[in-house]
């Protein structure tokens, strides 16, 4: 095994989700995770915590959903009562094959979400990580030989994560103290939109692995203007490209995609909070410096913002703020490397990738 | 997927277990398995089902235990959560290599399965089943090739269960009826064993894929003699070679084995129960008709008789009769296809591996 695997299992246990003997914990993970799952094994052994791993099967999963009625869908009692009992989940992504369940009817893919949802609240109430395990097909995707992809998958996970939690601080009293945010790219995003009284979260490795970003949550109705995204959307298996949103009230009024259109109305139909913003992060992980088209990392890049329609995360929102409620929580990307700013109440923040507090910002 | 993968998931759905809507499914299964994991949750899905899968996983079991110390293993109690929320548990074993956890010491084997106990017991209580998925590594273990090795699993699988139970109930109604049964194979074994007022289980499919075995508990203490057994017994991914057990007022007083004697020592340890049979099983599956050293399948070869060590049956034991308690149940196999017998009361019921209710037992 290569001795980065075992050293990604090390920062997941030791320091991402802070094991300890006491703990029950949850690895989901798909069999191409295998050695992942076997470093993070030994790992939690050294710990003398108590390990069980649920089998994530793309495959297995399109099949039943195939076959089911999407009305016979229901929380699952068994995975919700282990979820109960679950001190940490780490979430291993994994993939053969990027497109494997996209031939299975989006209505049962809602109806999915829906039937999950309980557990997905349970799980965030524990100490939870996501992360990816490299394989061919991701660097497929990456466009990159899988042993460059290896190198530069492996870049972006084992940093200095305490030196990245300092850089990110700066954002994060910035944000803290910010009303309105805007954010222009080129011609085709201008959007606008208000997280007063919201908390920013410095993410430097906690509930992503690679960490490396900021978000916080805007107040649901403040979200106004077009976005345009630029990297595809992956969503069940389908890439839903040059999708393009027009916000009024925090509302989507007015949506288009180049690509597989009709997976984006789908998505914007599962409930109501699906057609509202949940999320606003911005990249800071400098070890990533290039797109590759795996969200986990693409979200990270220093000169990128990510708007999430649908869920909100909770410790972004005081129980005196509106929570944006969703059965989906959908990432989607905007390169900010050139043409760009971030403003915060009239003040920019970030230009062309390069952020007020980091040499260079002048000539950006 | 060849055909035959699918029609073994609809046995296991349809008849072994019965799924119906309301059914909560765990399916335990490793890597190598998954292609009839992915038949098991297309079928599933035709049944309106609701399923999880636990990854069973030896590379990683084996490299968390060689870290755990004994004295930290405990019941995981997100898995017993899981448990007591669930219906049906379909076990699937499936092998790339079956010494996987040969270098694990059996300390830590035997910490682990007393750990498990609470799970185990909990399953029992499910509509459970166990079955095999054939890899090359079993068809090696058979000393077949993969593509023979398929035609025999499928040969021993697809079967018509209903004429396999009414063969089958001709020997529950002589053992129903039994009080001393006596097994003799050679010069080698000659055991004696009272199974009066316990219940014969007539097993066409119901807890194992393949079925077709006959099994009761003896009652803990009459069982007296010597039995050496013909295949090498598997524990923990070590092969213990030719096991001969001598028993006095039904506890092991001498044991032997040509190879790996201490694995054999170590399982004798693990608790009082271990050192007493559980199970007295008489395969009756005539599809099965050459050992290939898979005990599930071995196990139920028309000419063979298998003594368990360790925890009995549930069904065959009825309240008013004493329950032989383990944290383990090995099976081990006698073959009585030459100089061999079975006499039930002074009868003889089998010889040279033809039943008296079979054609040709006169000649055999």
């Amino acid at each position: 095994m290569d001795d980065r695997v075992r050293r990604h299992a090390e920062i997941l246990v030791d320091y991402c989700t802070e094991i300890g003997p006491d703990d029950n914990i949850l690895v989901r993970a798909p069999a191409p995770a295998e050695d992942l799952v076997v470093a993070l094994y030994e790992r939690i052994g050294k710990r003398g915590a108590h390990p069980t791993t649920q089998w994530v099967n793309p495959r297995a999963g399109r099949a039943y959903a195939r076959e089911m009625d999407p009305a016979d869908f229901r929380t699952k009692d068994h995975q919700l009562a282990a979820m109960t009992e679950t001190d940490v989940v780490i979430l291993v992504k994994a993939t053969r094959n990027v497109a494997e369940t996209g031939d299975v009817d989006p209505e049962k893919g809602q109806a999915a979400s829906r039937a999950k949802q309980p557990i997905v609240e349970k799980r965030l109430d524990t100490r939870w990580v996501m992360t990816e395990h490299l394989t061919p097909a991701t660097a497929q995707q990456a466009e990159m030989s899988t042993e460059a992809w290896t190198d530069y998958v492996y870049g972006a996970i084992d940093r200095d994560w305490e030196a990245q939690r300092e850089f990110q601080q700066q954002l994060v009293d910035v944000l803290d103290e910010a009303d309105t945010i805007r954010i222009v790219s080129g011609d085709t995003t201008d959007l606008r939109l208000s997280v007063a009284g919201m908390r920013a979260v410095n993410d430097a490795g906690e509930t992503n692995l690679p960490g490396g970003e900021v978000f916080t949550a805007p107040i649901p109705d403040s979200v106004e203007g077009t976005v345009s995204f630029d990297m595809p959307v992956y969503r069940r298996g389908r890439p839903i490209h040059d999708v393009r949103l027009t916000f009024d009230a925090g509302e989507v009024v007015d949506y288009a995609a180049s690509r597989n259109e009709e997976a984006l109305a789908s998505m914007l139909e599962t409930d109501d909070g699906a057609r509202r913003v949940g999320e606003l992060g911005i990249g800071m992980n400098r070890g990533i410096d290039r797109f590759s088209d795996t969200i986990l990392f693409d979200e990270k890049m220093g000169d990128t913002v990510h708007v999430a329609l649908g869920n909100a995360i909770e410790e972004c929102v005081p129980d005196d703020r509106l929570f944006n409620d969703s059965a989906i929580h959908a990432d989607m990307l905007v390169d900010m490397s050139r043409n760009s700013f971030v403003e915060v109440d009239g003040e920019v923040v970030q230009r062309n990738g390069t952020f007020r507090f980091e040499d260079g910002f002048a000539a950006a």
